[in-house]
Protein backbone atom coordinates (compact mmCIF):
# COMPACT_ATOMS: atom_id res chain seq x y z
CA UNK A 1 0.00 0.00 0.00
CA UNK A 2 1.15 3.70 -0.54
CA UNK A 3 3.44 3.12 -3.76
CA UNK A 4 0.55 3.20 -6.51
CA UNK A 5 2.77 3.56 -9.48
CA UNK A 6 5.05 5.76 -7.23
CA UNK A 7 2.46 7.80 -5.82
CA UNK A 8 2.84 9.98 -3.79
CA UNK A 9 6.20 11.32 -4.88
CA UNK A 10 9.03 11.87 -2.35
CA UNK A 11 8.44 15.28 -0.79
CA UNK A 12 4.74 15.24 -1.41
CA UNK A 13 3.22 17.44 1.68
CA UNK A 14 -0.38 16.21 2.85
CA UNK A 15 -1.95 18.62 5.41
CA UNK A 16 -4.47 17.42 7.84
CA UNK A 17 -6.38 19.86 8.99
CA UNK A 18 -7.68 19.58 12.82
CA UNK A 19 -5.80 16.61 14.79
CA UNK A 20 -9.09 15.05 16.82
CA UNK A 21 -9.99 11.33 16.36
CA UNK A 22 -10.26 11.39 12.69
CA UNK A 23 -7.57 13.54 11.51
CA UNK A 24 -5.39 12.30 14.39
CA UNK A 25 -5.66 8.83 13.26
CA UNK A 26 -5.46 9.72 9.55
CA UNK A 27 -2.02 11.20 9.89
CA UNK A 28 -0.50 8.96 12.10
CA UNK A 29 -2.05 5.93 9.44
CA UNK A 30 -0.06 7.64 6.72
CA UNK A 31 2.42 8.84 8.40
CA UNK A 32 3.54 4.77 8.24
CA UNK A 33 1.38 4.26 4.81
CA UNK A 34 3.27 7.18 3.44
CA UNK A 35 7.51 7.25 4.86
CA UNK A 36 8.36 9.51 1.85
CA UNK A 37 5.81 12.28 2.37
CA UNK A 38 5.41 15.04 4.77
CA UNK A 39 2.70 15.06 6.79
CA UNK A 40 1.84 17.91 8.19
CA UNK A 41 -1.05 19.08 10.92
CA UNK A 42 -3.18 22.03 11.35
CA UNK A 43 -4.49 22.45 15.46
CA UNK A 44 -5.76 25.64 17.34
CA UNK A 45 -3.90 24.02 19.97
CA UNK A 46 -0.02 24.26 20.09
CA UNK A 47 -0.01 21.58 22.88
CA UNK A 48 -2.16 19.20 20.47
CA UNK A 49 0.80 19.85 17.43
CA UNK A 50 3.44 19.26 19.79
CA UNK A 51 1.64 15.93 21.32
CA UNK A 52 1.35 15.11 17.95
CA UNK A 53 4.76 15.66 16.90
CA UNK A 54 6.04 13.89 19.99
CA UNK A 55 4.40 10.64 18.82
CA UNK A 56 5.69 10.74 15.07
CA UNK A 57 2.35 11.44 13.69
CA UNK A 58 3.15 14.54 11.95
CA UNK A 59 6.23 16.03 10.61
CA UNK A 60 5.39 19.24 11.70
CA UNK A 61 2.56 21.56 11.87
CA UNK A 62 0.71 25.07 12.47
CA UNK A 63 -1.85 26.54 14.39
CA UNK A 64 -3.60 28.15 11.27
CA UNK A 65 -4.64 27.08 8.21
CA UNK A 66 -2.40 29.99 6.51
CA UNK A 67 0.89 28.31 8.19
CA UNK A 68 0.22 25.05 6.68
CA UNK A 69 -1.65 24.63 3.29
CA UNK A 70 0.78 27.08 0.92
CA UNK A 71 3.32 24.35 1.12
CA UNK A 72 0.52 21.33 0.58
CA UNK A 73 0.36 19.41 -2.43
CA UNK A 74 -3.27 17.75 -0.68
CA UNK A 75 -5.14 19.21 2.34
CA UNK A 76 -7.75 16.68 4.30
CA UNK A 77 -10.01 18.53 6.13
CA UNK A 78 -11.34 16.90 9.54
CA UNK A 79 -12.96 19.31 11.63
CA UNK A 80 -16.51 19.67 12.27
CA UNK A 81 -18.70 19.79 9.07
CA UNK A 82 -19.63 23.28 9.20
CA UNK A 83 -16.31 24.31 9.96
CA UNK A 84 -15.30 22.28 7.23
CA UNK A 85 -17.76 24.34 5.47
CA UNK A 86 -16.27 27.76 6.14
CA UNK A 87 -12.40 25.89 5.86
CA UNK A 88 -13.14 24.76 2.36
CA UNK A 89 -13.34 28.69 1.21
CA UNK A 90 -10.30 29.82 3.71
CA UNK A 91 -8.25 26.67 1.99
CA UNK A 92 -9.14 27.81 -1.61
CA UNK A 93 -7.35 31.25 -1.37
CA UNK A 94 -4.22 29.42 -0.05
CA UNK A 95 -3.19 25.90 -1.37
CA UNK A 96 -1.17 25.76 -4.35
CA UNK A 97 -2.08 25.72 -7.81
CA UNK A 98 -3.24 22.16 -8.18
CA UNK A 99 -3.70 20.84 -4.73
CA UNK A 100 -6.11 18.88 -3.71
CA UNK A 101 -8.69 19.74 -1.35
CA UNK A 102 -10.94 17.18 0.45
CA UNK A 103 -12.68 16.36 3.75
CA UNK A 104 -13.63 13.32 5.79
CA UNK A 105 -17.24 15.44 7.23
CA UNK A 106 -20.15 13.40 7.91
CA UNK A 107 -22.90 14.87 5.51
CA UNK A 108 -21.80 16.05 2.36
CA UNK A 109 -24.02 18.01 -0.02
CA UNK A 110 -23.35 21.20 1.69
CA UNK A 111 -19.57 20.42 1.83
CA UNK A 112 -19.40 19.18 -2.12
CA UNK A 113 -21.57 22.78 -2.79
CA UNK A 114 -19.33 24.33 -0.83
CA UNK A 115 -16.23 23.06 -3.08
CA UNK A 116 -18.19 23.85 -5.92
CA UNK A 117 -18.28 27.59 -5.30
CA UNK A 118 -14.49 27.46 -5.15
CA UNK A 119 -11.79 28.96 -7.54
CA UNK A 120 -10.26 25.16 -7.87
CA UNK A 121 -13.50 22.99 -8.40
CA UNK A 122 -11.25 20.18 -10.17
CA UNK A 123 -9.46 19.87 -7.71
CA UNK A 124 -12.15 19.05 -4.59
CA UNK A 125 -13.61 16.27 -4.24
CA UNK A 126 -15.78 15.42 -0.55
CA UNK A 127 -14.92 12.87 1.02
CA UNK A 128 -16.72 10.20 4.23
CA UNK A 129 -14.07 7.16 5.67
CA UNK A 130 -17.33 5.78 7.48
CA UNK A 131 -15.73 4.97 10.79
CA UNK A 132 -15.27 6.54 14.15
CA UNK A 133 -16.39 5.91 17.59
CA UNK A 134 -18.03 8.17 20.36
CA UNK A 135 -14.90 9.19 22.23
CA UNK A 136 -13.38 12.26 20.56
CA UNK A 137 -10.15 13.81 20.52
CA UNK A 138 -6.56 12.72 19.74
CA UNK A 139 -6.54 10.91 22.59
CA UNK A 140 -8.78 8.28 21.35
CA UNK A 141 -7.32 8.33 17.84
CA UNK A 142 -4.88 5.05 16.29
CA UNK A 143 -3.32 4.19 13.28
CA UNK A 144 -5.95 1.30 12.47
CA UNK A 145 -9.39 3.44 12.28
CA UNK A 146 -9.76 3.41 8.68
CA UNK A 147 -8.98 -0.03 8.10
CA UNK A 148 -12.14 -1.88 6.75
CA UNK A 149 -13.56 0.81 6.04
CA UNK A 150 -15.69 1.99 3.45
CA UNK A 151 -14.65 5.75 2.36
CA UNK A 152 -17.18 7.27 0.75
CA UNK A 153 -16.19 9.98 -2.01
CA UNK A 154 -18.52 12.36 -3.53
CA UNK A 155 -17.09 14.49 -6.65
CA UNK A 156 -19.17 17.56 -8.09
CA UNK A 157 -19.68 17.38 -12.00
CA UNK A 158 -16.72 19.98 -12.04
CA UNK A 159 -14.20 17.59 -10.09
CA UNK A 160 -11.12 16.14 -12.52
CA UNK A 161 -10.85 12.45 -12.55
CA UNK A 162 -6.54 12.91 -11.07
CA UNK A 163 -9.09 14.39 -8.08
CA UNK A 164 -10.31 11.34 -7.61
CA UNK A 165 -7.63 9.05 -7.98
CA UNK A 166 -5.60 11.18 -5.44
CA UNK A 167 -7.59 10.83 -3.07
CA UNK A 168 -8.51 7.45 -3.53
CA UNK A 169 -4.40 6.63 -3.25
CA UNK A 170 -4.97 8.23 0.41
CA UNK A 171 -8.56 5.83 1.42
CA UNK A 172 -6.17 3.02 -0.01
CA UNK A 173 -2.67 3.67 1.79
CA UNK A 174 -4.67 3.82 5.27
CA UNK A 175 -6.10 0.30 4.61
CA UNK A 176 -10.01 2.20 3.75
CA UNK A 177 -11.88 1.01 0.47
CA UNK A 178 -13.44 4.26 -2.27
CA UNK A 179 -16.81 3.73 -2.74
CA UNK A 180 -17.95 6.87 -5.38
CA UNK A 181 -21.45 7.66 -4.71
CA UNK A 182 -23.80 11.18 -5.33
CA UNK A 183 -23.23 13.55 -2.32
CA UNK A 184 -27.31 14.09 -2.55
CA UNK A 185 -28.00 10.20 -2.14
CA UNK A 186 -24.96 9.80 0.63
CA UNK A 187 -26.58 12.29 2.57
CA UNK A 188 -29.69 10.14 1.83
CA UNK A 189 -28.40 6.94 3.28
CA UNK A 190 -26.51 7.92 5.97
CA UNK A 191 -29.58 10.05 7.35
CA UNK A 192 -31.16 6.55 8.14
CA UNK A 193 -27.79 4.52 8.71
CA UNK A 194 -25.98 6.69 10.93
CA UNK A 195 -27.87 9.76 11.55
CA UNK A 196 -31.39 8.18 12.79
CA UNK A 197 -29.43 5.32 15.11
CA UNK A 198 -28.17 8.03 16.96
CA UNK A 199 -31.27 9.92 17.20
CA UNK A 200 -33.08 6.72 18.22
CA UNK A 201 -30.68 6.26 20.93
CA UNK A 202 -30.47 9.51 22.33
CA UNK A 203 -34.54 9.17 22.55
CA UNK A 204 -34.05 5.59 23.98
CA UNK A 205 -31.60 7.23 26.86
CA UNK A 206 -34.04 9.95 27.25
CA UNK A 207 -37.62 7.27 27.66
CA UNK A 208 -35.51 5.28 30.18
CA UNK A 209 -33.96 7.71 32.36
CA UNK A 210 -37.29 9.47 32.78
CA UNK A 211 -39.01 6.05 34.55
CA UNK A 212 -35.82 4.70 35.97
CA UNK A 213 -33.85 5.85 38.81
CA UNK A 214 -30.04 5.55 38.26
CA UNK A 215 -29.39 2.90 40.76
CA UNK A 216 -31.95 0.52 39.26
CA UNK A 217 -30.87 1.71 35.81
CA UNK A 218 -26.91 0.62 37.03
CA UNK A 219 -28.14 -2.69 38.38
CA UNK A 220 -31.13 -3.91 35.98
CA UNK A 221 -29.77 -3.04 32.60
CA UNK A 222 -27.49 -5.23 30.60
CA UNK A 223 -26.19 -5.42 27.02
CA UNK A 224 -29.01 -4.60 25.03
CA UNK A 225 -29.72 -1.42 27.26
CA UNK A 226 -25.76 -0.14 26.93
CA UNK A 227 -25.75 -1.72 23.09
CA UNK A 228 -28.85 0.44 21.86
CA UNK A 229 -27.94 3.77 23.60
CA UNK A 230 -24.26 3.50 22.85
CA UNK A 231 -24.43 6.54 20.39
CA UNK A 232 -26.10 8.57 22.53
CA UNK A 233 -23.11 8.74 24.45
CA UNK A 234 -21.40 11.24 21.46
CA UNK A 235 -20.14 14.40 20.60
CA UNK A 236 -23.34 16.73 20.86
CA UNK A 237 -21.90 19.34 18.98
CA UNK A 238 -20.31 17.24 16.29
CA UNK A 239 -23.68 15.98 16.07
CA UNK A 240 -25.45 19.09 15.56
CA UNK A 241 -23.43 20.08 12.74
CA UNK A 242 -24.08 16.66 11.16
CA UNK A 243 -27.80 16.88 11.76
CA UNK A 244 -28.55 20.73 11.12
CA UNK A 245 -26.66 20.04 7.56
CA UNK A 246 -29.09 16.96 6.68
CA UNK A 247 -31.92 18.07 7.87
CA UNK A 248 -34.67 17.42 4.94
CA UNK A 249 -33.46 13.65 5.28
CA UNK A 250 -32.84 13.06 8.53
CA UNK A 251 -36.50 14.71 9.48
CA UNK A 252 -37.92 12.02 7.31
CA UNK A 253 -36.00 9.49 9.42
CA UNK A 254 -37.62 10.31 12.48
CA UNK A 255 -41.33 10.18 10.42
CA UNK A 256 -40.38 6.58 9.15
CA UNK A 257 -38.86 5.29 12.78
CA UNK A 258 -42.35 6.75 14.88
CA UNK A 259 -44.78 5.39 12.43
CA UNK A 260 -42.36 1.90 12.58
CA UNK A 261 -42.86 2.06 16.55
CA UNK A 262 -46.69 2.99 16.43
CA UNK A 263 -47.41 0.57 13.92
CA UNK A 264 -45.97 -1.92 16.74
CA UNK A 265 -47.75 -0.15 19.83
CA UNK A 266 -50.60 -0.72 17.88
CA UNK A 267 -50.10 -4.30 17.22
CA UNK A 268 -49.34 -4.95 20.46
CA UNK A 269 -52.36 -2.79 22.27
CA UNK A 270 -54.72 -4.81 20.48
CA UNK A 271 -52.83 -7.60 21.43
CA UNK A 272 -53.04 -8.71 17.77
CA UNK A 273 -50.15 -11.52 17.88
CA UNK A 274 -49.10 -12.52 14.61
CA UNK A 275 -49.34 -9.22 13.45
CA UNK A 276 -46.66 -8.25 15.84
CA UNK A 277 -44.83 -11.52 14.79
CA UNK A 278 -44.26 -10.02 11.25
CA UNK A 279 -42.83 -7.12 12.10
CA UNK A 280 -40.84 -8.29 14.69
CA UNK A 281 -39.57 -11.17 12.17
CA UNK A 282 -39.20 -8.33 9.58
CA UNK A 283 -37.20 -6.36 11.49
CA UNK A 284 -34.96 -9.51 12.45
CA UNK A 285 -34.44 -10.46 8.69
CA UNK A 286 -34.44 -6.87 7.13
CA UNK A 287 -31.16 -6.01 9.36
CA UNK A 288 -27.93 -6.55 7.13
CA UNK A 289 -24.56 -5.85 9.02
CA UNK A 290 -21.31 -5.50 6.88
CA UNK B 1 -18.79 -19.85 45.83
CA UNK B 2 -21.17 -23.04 46.16
CA UNK B 3 -20.20 -23.56 49.72
CA UNK B 4 -22.73 -22.18 51.46
CA UNK B 5 -22.51 -23.59 55.01
CA UNK B 6 -22.56 -27.04 52.88
CA UNK B 7 -25.17 -25.49 51.04
CA UNK B 8 -25.92 -27.56 48.89
CA UNK B 9 -25.98 -31.49 50.90
CA UNK B 10 -24.65 -33.54 49.27
CA UNK B 11 -27.05 -35.80 46.89
CA UNK B 12 -29.02 -32.94 46.82
CA UNK B 13 -31.05 -32.92 43.01
CA UNK B 14 -31.28 -29.74 40.88
CA UNK B 15 -33.68 -30.03 37.67
CA UNK B 16 -33.29 -27.66 35.23
CA UNK B 17 -36.38 -27.57 32.34
CA UNK B 18 -34.98 -26.24 29.39
CA UNK B 19 -31.43 -26.37 28.13
CA UNK B 20 -31.48 -23.48 25.78
CA UNK B 21 -29.24 -20.54 26.19
CA UNK B 22 -30.05 -20.03 30.20
CA UNK B 23 -31.09 -23.46 31.35
CA UNK B 24 -27.36 -24.62 29.36
CA UNK B 25 -25.75 -22.36 30.62
CA UNK B 26 -27.46 -22.33 34.21
CA UNK B 27 -26.92 -26.70 33.87
CA UNK B 28 -22.78 -26.05 32.64
CA UNK B 29 -22.32 -23.69 35.41
CA UNK B 30 -23.81 -25.61 38.16
CA UNK B 31 -22.32 -28.48 37.12
CA UNK B 32 -18.85 -27.30 37.64
CA UNK B 33 -19.88 -25.25 41.21
CA UNK B 34 -21.68 -27.77 43.16
CA UNK B 35 -19.87 -31.48 42.44
CA UNK B 36 -22.00 -32.48 45.22
CA UNK B 37 -25.17 -32.46 43.79
CA UNK B 38 -26.92 -33.84 40.85
CA UNK B 39 -27.15 -31.35 38.10
CA UNK B 40 -30.95 -32.90 35.53
CA UNK B 41 -31.92 -31.78 32.60
CA UNK B 42 -36.05 -31.29 31.06
CA UNK B 43 -35.48 -31.16 27.09
CA UNK B 44 -38.39 -31.76 24.39
CA UNK B 45 -35.38 -33.54 22.15
CA UNK B 46 -34.18 -36.33 23.36
CA UNK B 47 -30.82 -35.68 21.30
CA UNK B 48 -30.33 -32.52 23.35
CA UNK B 49 -30.26 -34.45 26.65
CA UNK B 50 -27.64 -36.38 24.97
CA UNK B 51 -25.35 -34.19 23.85
CA UNK B 52 -25.92 -31.86 27.81
CA UNK B 53 -25.03 -35.32 29.23
CA UNK B 54 -22.38 -35.85 26.66
CA UNK B 55 -20.44 -32.76 27.58
CA UNK B 56 -21.16 -33.67 31.08
CA UNK B 57 -23.24 -30.50 31.55
CA UNK B 58 -26.17 -32.42 33.00
CA UNK B 59 -26.00 -36.08 34.66
CA UNK B 60 -29.23 -37.39 33.59
CA UNK B 61 -32.64 -35.95 32.38
CA UNK B 62 -35.53 -36.68 30.25
CA UNK B 63 -37.94 -35.52 27.93
CA UNK B 64 -40.92 -34.62 29.95
CA UNK B 65 -41.37 -32.97 33.58
CA UNK B 66 -42.93 -35.91 35.11
CA UNK B 67 -39.82 -37.87 34.63
CA UNK B 68 -37.59 -35.74 35.93
CA UNK B 69 -39.19 -33.63 39.15
CA UNK B 70 -40.51 -35.93 41.46
CA UNK B 71 -36.81 -36.64 42.45
CA UNK B 72 -35.60 -32.83 42.75
CA UNK B 73 -35.46 -30.49 45.89
CA UNK B 74 -34.76 -27.26 43.26
CA UNK B 75 -36.59 -26.83 39.86
CA UNK B 76 -35.77 -24.31 37.92
CA UNK B 77 -38.36 -23.36 35.04
CA UNK B 78 -35.49 -22.21 31.96
CA UNK B 79 -38.28 -21.88 29.10
CA UNK B 80 -40.02 -19.35 27.31
CA UNK B 81 -42.31 -17.10 29.69
CA UNK B 82 -45.67 -18.35 28.94
CA UNK B 83 -44.34 -22.00 29.08
CA UNK B 84 -42.81 -21.43 32.27
CA UNK B 85 -46.65 -20.24 33.83
CA UNK B 86 -47.85 -23.19 32.50
CA UNK B 87 -44.98 -25.03 33.89
CA UNK B 88 -45.38 -23.69 37.24
CA UNK B 89 -48.91 -25.27 37.64
CA UNK B 90 -47.75 -28.58 36.11
CA UNK B 91 -44.55 -28.98 38.48
CA UNK B 92 -46.37 -28.20 41.43
CA UNK B 93 -48.38 -31.54 41.07
CA UNK B 94 -44.90 -33.05 40.65
CA UNK B 95 -42.25 -31.86 42.73
CA UNK B 96 -41.91 -33.60 46.32
CA UNK B 97 -42.84 -31.35 49.54
CA UNK B 98 -40.22 -28.61 50.70
CA UNK B 99 -39.14 -28.72 46.71
CA UNK B 100 -38.06 -25.22 45.32
CA UNK B 101 -39.32 -23.83 42.49
CA UNK B 102 -37.67 -20.99 40.50
CA UNK B 103 -37.62 -19.74 36.87
CA UNK B 104 -35.59 -17.38 34.67
CA UNK B 105 -38.22 -15.81 32.52
CA UNK B 106 -37.79 -12.05 31.66
CA UNK B 107 -40.72 -11.10 33.23
CA UNK B 108 -41.77 -11.73 36.32
CA UNK B 109 -45.87 -10.76 37.46
CA UNK B 110 -47.73 -12.61 35.72
CA UNK B 111 -44.90 -15.90 36.29
CA UNK B 112 -45.12 -15.06 40.19
CA UNK B 113 -49.19 -14.57 40.17
CA UNK B 114 -49.02 -17.93 39.05
CA UNK B 115 -46.50 -19.32 41.63
CA UNK B 116 -49.40 -17.51 44.59
CA UNK B 117 -51.85 -19.95 43.06
CA UNK B 118 -50.04 -23.10 43.28
CA UNK B 119 -50.22 -25.55 46.54
CA UNK B 120 -46.82 -24.55 47.58
CA UNK B 121 -46.41 -20.90 47.36
CA UNK B 122 -44.14 -20.29 50.46
CA UNK B 123 -41.57 -22.41 48.15
CA UNK B 124 -41.61 -20.46 45.08
CA UNK B 125 -39.69 -17.31 44.49
CA UNK B 126 -39.61 -16.07 40.88
CA UNK B 127 -36.16 -14.98 39.18
CA UNK B 128 -34.53 -13.30 36.21
CA UNK B 129 -30.80 -13.12 35.60
CA UNK B 130 -30.08 -10.10 34.03
CA UNK B 131 -27.92 -11.68 31.17
CA UNK B 132 -28.18 -13.68 27.60
CA UNK B 133 -27.81 -12.30 23.88
CA UNK B 134 -29.17 -12.79 20.84
CA UNK B 135 -27.92 -16.14 19.96
CA UNK B 136 -30.81 -18.76 21.22
CA UNK B 137 -30.06 -22.65 22.09
CA UNK B 138 -27.40 -24.58 23.59
CA UNK B 139 -25.21 -24.31 21.12
CA UNK B 140 -24.53 -20.26 22.57
CA UNK B 141 -24.81 -21.89 25.85
CA UNK B 142 -21.80 -21.71 28.03
CA UNK B 143 -20.85 -21.90 32.02
CA UNK B 144 -19.64 -18.15 32.34
CA UNK B 145 -23.08 -16.34 30.70
CA UNK B 146 -24.46 -15.75 34.47
CA UNK B 147 -20.75 -14.09 35.97
CA UNK B 148 -21.31 -10.97 37.38
CA UNK B 149 -25.10 -10.83 36.06
CA UNK B 150 -27.86 -9.47 38.74
CA UNK B 151 -29.86 -11.81 39.59
CA UNK B 152 -33.01 -10.55 40.55
CA UNK B 153 -35.67 -11.91 43.02
CA UNK B 154 -39.44 -11.45 43.42
CA UNK B 155 -40.66 -13.14 46.68
CA UNK B 156 -44.71 -13.03 46.59
CA UNK B 157 -46.03 -12.34 49.78
CA UNK B 158 -46.31 -15.77 50.80
CA UNK B 159 -42.81 -17.08 49.68
CA UNK B 160 -40.63 -18.15 53.10
CA UNK B 161 -37.31 -16.58 53.85
CA UNK B 162 -35.81 -20.24 53.35
CA UNK B 163 -37.05 -20.43 49.60
CA UNK B 164 -35.31 -17.25 48.59
CA UNK B 165 -31.15 -18.15 50.46
CA UNK B 166 -31.87 -21.30 48.20
CA UNK B 167 -32.31 -19.49 44.87
CA UNK B 168 -29.96 -16.67 46.49
CA UNK B 169 -27.15 -19.42 46.97
CA UNK B 170 -27.99 -21.02 43.47
CA UNK B 171 -27.15 -17.27 41.96
CA UNK B 172 -23.97 -17.20 43.63
CA UNK B 173 -22.98 -20.72 42.67
CA UNK B 174 -22.78 -19.74 39.26
CA UNK B 175 -21.51 -15.92 39.99
CA UNK B 176 -24.39 -13.58 39.89
CA UNK B 177 -25.40 -10.91 42.39
CA UNK B 178 -29.10 -11.81 43.74
CA UNK B 179 -31.57 -8.62 44.00
CA UNK B 180 -34.85 -9.06 45.70
CA UNK B 181 -37.05 -6.77 44.23
CA UNK B 182 -40.79 -6.57 43.57
CA UNK B 183 -42.48 -8.39 40.85
CA UNK B 184 -44.40 -5.11 39.48
CA UNK B 185 -41.36 -2.70 39.99
CA UNK B 186 -39.23 -5.04 38.14
CA UNK B 187 -41.55 -5.57 35.28
CA UNK B 188 -41.84 -1.48 34.98
CA UNK B 189 -38.02 -1.16 35.05
CA UNK B 190 -37.12 -4.01 32.45
CA UNK B 191 -39.92 -2.82 30.12
CA UNK B 192 -37.56 0.16 29.81
CA UNK B 193 -34.08 -1.19 29.60
CA UNK B 194 -34.54 -4.28 28.14
CA UNK B 195 -38.15 -4.73 26.12
CA UNK B 196 -38.14 -0.82 24.91
CA UNK B 197 -34.03 -1.28 23.19
CA UNK B 198 -35.65 -4.37 21.43
CA UNK B 199 -38.75 -2.74 20.28
CA UNK B 200 -36.28 0.28 19.63
CA UNK B 201 -34.07 -1.86 17.57
CA UNK B 202 -36.59 -3.45 15.68
CA UNK B 203 -38.41 -0.44 14.83
CA UNK B 204 -34.87 1.22 14.03
CA UNK B 205 -34.20 -1.63 11.71
CA UNK B 206 -37.75 -1.45 9.52
CA UNK B 207 -37.06 2.04 9.02
CA UNK B 208 -33.61 2.20 7.84
CA UNK B 209 -34.64 -1.23 5.25
CA UNK B 210 -37.53 0.54 4.05
CA UNK B 211 -35.29 3.50 2.18
CA UNK B 212 -32.02 1.69 1.93
CA UNK B 213 -31.25 -1.20 -0.25
CA UNK B 214 -29.39 -4.09 1.02
CA UNK B 215 -26.37 -3.38 -1.01
CA UNK B 216 -26.02 0.33 0.37
CA UNK B 217 -26.42 -0.87 3.75
CA UNK B 218 -23.87 -3.70 3.92
CA UNK B 219 -21.57 -0.56 2.53
CA UNK B 220 -22.52 2.42 3.98
CA UNK B 221 -23.02 1.75 7.71
CA UNK B 222 -21.15 1.31 10.76
CA UNK B 223 -20.78 0.08 13.97
CA UNK B 224 -22.91 2.66 14.95
CA UNK B 225 -26.15 1.08 12.60
CA UNK B 226 -24.94 -2.58 14.13
CA UNK B 227 -24.96 -1.78 17.62
CA UNK B 228 -28.09 0.27 17.69
CA UNK B 229 -29.73 -2.39 16.16
CA UNK B 230 -28.38 -5.60 17.49
CA UNK B 231 -31.66 -6.45 19.60
CA UNK B 232 -33.74 -6.58 16.32
CA UNK B 233 -31.85 -10.03 15.97
CA UNK B 234 -33.09 -11.55 19.33
CA UNK B 235 -35.46 -14.86 18.83
CA UNK B 236 -38.91 -13.07 17.98
CA UNK B 237 -41.26 -15.73 19.60
CA UNK B 238 -38.90 -15.47 22.87
CA UNK B 239 -39.70 -11.64 23.25
CA UNK B 240 -43.45 -12.32 22.03
CA UNK B 241 -43.40 -14.14 25.22
CA UNK B 242 -42.07 -11.19 27.40
CA UNK B 243 -43.80 -8.50 25.37
CA UNK B 244 -46.90 -9.72 25.40
CA UNK B 245 -46.76 -10.44 29.81
CA UNK B 246 -45.62 -7.32 30.18
CA UNK B 247 -47.90 -5.05 27.73
CA UNK B 248 -48.91 -2.00 30.05
CA UNK B 249 -45.43 -1.25 30.82
CA UNK B 250 -44.20 -1.72 27.51
CA UNK B 251 -46.85 0.43 25.87
CA UNK B 252 -46.05 3.36 28.22
CA UNK B 253 -42.47 3.02 27.40
CA UNK B 254 -43.25 3.10 23.66
CA UNK B 255 -45.29 6.57 24.23
CA UNK B 256 -42.70 7.56 26.20
CA UNK B 257 -40.07 7.00 23.68
CA UNK B 258 -42.34 8.20 20.52
CA UNK B 259 -42.50 11.42 22.35
CA UNK B 260 -38.82 11.96 23.05
CA UNK B 261 -38.86 11.07 18.86
CA UNK B 262 -41.22 13.91 18.82
CA UNK B 263 -39.36 16.40 20.78
CA UNK B 264 -36.33 15.99 18.88
CA UNK B 265 -38.13 15.94 15.14
CA UNK B 266 -39.81 19.22 16.42
CA UNK B 267 -36.68 21.12 17.19
CA UNK B 268 -34.28 19.77 14.47
CA UNK B 269 -37.64 21.10 12.26
CA UNK B 270 -37.91 24.30 13.84
CA UNK B 271 -34.03 24.92 13.42
CA UNK B 272 -33.67 25.61 17.45
CA UNK B 273 -30.16 24.47 17.67
CA UNK B 274 -29.92 25.52 21.20
CA UNK B 275 -32.89 23.30 22.11
CA UNK B 276 -31.69 20.54 20.26
CA UNK B 277 -28.46 20.68 22.10
CA UNK B 278 -30.16 20.60 25.54
CA UNK B 279 -31.95 17.09 24.65
CA UNK B 280 -29.17 15.26 22.78
CA UNK B 281 -26.71 17.01 26.07
CA UNK B 282 -29.84 15.18 28.34
CA UNK B 283 -29.61 11.77 26.56
CA UNK B 284 -25.91 12.00 26.50
CA UNK B 285 -25.69 12.51 30.18
CA UNK B 286 -28.75 10.38 31.45
CA UNK B 287 -27.24 7.48 29.78
CA UNK B 288 -25.91 5.20 32.93
CA UNK B 289 -23.99 1.84 31.93
CA UNK B 290 -23.20 -0.72 34.71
Amino acid sequence: MGDEGGFPPPGYAVGVVGLGLMGGSLAASLRQAWPQARILGVSRRAETLDWAVGRGWIDDGGTSLPEVLAGVQLAVLATPVRTIIEQVKEADGLLPPGAVLTDVGSTKLEVVAAMSRTGRPDQCVGGHPMCGRESRGLEAAEPDLYRGATWVLCPSRATAPGTVQVVSSLARAVGARPLILDAAEHDAIVARTSHLPYLAASALARAVAEAVPERDLRALSAGGYRDTTRLAASDVSMMLDILLTNRAHVLAGLQALQQQLGKIEQALASGDEPGLAVLLEGARQSRRVP
